[in-house]
């Protein structure tokens, strides 16, 4: 949960490493899914088109990503130094290794990330990683899906890689509602008995036979967990029916 | 980890509802990402431009999607009959109701699909859902991002709801089925309409300056989560009213 003392540096351990990206346009995105969930470590390994309009285009709030994206020809100068690798996969292939889900992963690498650079490879938009590459990779991560169409957008694995290491990080930032004075108990009594005296003078409640109506409403209202204003609210409407059957008397 | 064992059939309860998008390639995208993850519901409310060559080119293996895709004109078409809607949100708005991270949102979706079809809305690129939208849905969806830069990609955002929703429906959570009938969208929606009628008639809503009324009543009956009873009662309550202004007239 949300804290100013939850650590966001190992975010920046992280780098995303794509192969031979055929499409600037997913390059562009993959910075800017990159950038919404706080990394900004990109490596490019011999994209077929870069810098391109296109990659700028897609990204949008995250271009300085692309700015500071490092280009290299081969995938060992990209994982140089890094504390571990992980190579992403939508299925298995001809790899002996560890094959983790990226919810595993993204928490073993942000463990991992005291120890140095964690590098996230992914490869081309066609066939992935090559098994030349997955091998040079410690572990592999899938992202589970349909068995019968597991082929997510570069982008968009980068941007569930990206999310699940956020969420290892601790970040789970929720804004929450603005915090609202319960009412007491006395305040919710108060509000039943004047609900019943009115709906009893409307005659939709007959008190000889009240049946589960006082109930039922009761237990609706438990469920939300009145505030004072709601009770404020709810005790005004009655107020009024209150003033409109008199004057019918 | 995906297995045949898998319950996937909740997933084909879960619905997402794009609002007003302006970019037919993002449509596209945001179907092949809801595929990739074994969604199949899709409901377009007033895209700006579809069918479009630019939606098929990027929904890939996802195309039969677009083919069923519901196109209507109202968020409120696209939710008739829906169990729970849940909005997605980047930020904080004047939504005061319960607001969930998405992993949190997947979950309770998941268990709330026995009862019946679960709304995923999200809105448009540039500015997401208006609050008018929002207040229209049970609850709200943030997916926790980069504070500096919380932007993601339409197609990302469904993405990651989606994968969320996947993860979720492989942890087979022991539940048990709700005793009670929750009560549809369209339901909800009418008793809000019929409550803003009587409360003008009874001069407690000013339809003019209609301040915060509506929406606080809006927000308490969403927090309690109305069963269709419930809303039968309150509809009783309020017709018994307007019996009693129509004598006074």
């Amino acid at each position: 949960m949300t804290s100013d003392a939850t650590p966001v540096e190992p975010l920046s351990r992280m780098r995303v490493v794509l192969v031979r990206t055929s499409h600037p346009g997913n390059i562009g995105a993959a910075a800017r899914a990159m950038w919404t969930m706080g990394l900004d470590d990109l490596v490019l390994v011999a994209p077929h088109r870069f810098p391109d309009p296109d990659a700028s285009a897609r990204a949008t709030g995250a271009a300085h990503l692309l700015l500071r994206a490092r280009v290299v020809s081969a995938l060992d100068d990209a994982l140089a130094g890094c504390a571990w690798t992980i190579g992403a996969s939508a299925r298995p292939r001809e790899f002996a290794g560890r094959v983790l889900d990226v919810r595993d992963a993204a928490r073993e690498a942000m463990k991992r990330s005291s120890t140095g650079t964690i590098a996230w490879v992914f490869g081309t938009e066609m066939s992935g990683l090559s098994n030349e590459e997955l091998a040079r990779c410690a572990c592999v991560a899938t992202i589970p899906g349909n068995p019968r169409y597991a082929s997510l957008n570069l982008a968009a694995a980068v941007q569930v890689a990206a999310y699940e290491l956020r969420m290892a990080a601790g970040e789970r930032d929720v804004w929450s509602a603005p915090r609202f004075t319960p009412a007491t108990h006395d305040a919710i009594e108060g509000l039943h008995a004047h609900a019943a005296r009115t709906l009893a003078a409307l005659h939709f409640l007959d008190p000889a036979r009240p049946r589960r109506l006082m109930p039922r409403l009761r237990r609706l209202f438990a469920r939300a967990g009145l505030e004072q204003e709601e009770v404020n609210i709810l005790r005004g409407i009655l107020a009024r029916i209150d003033d409109v059957l008199r004057r019918t008397r």
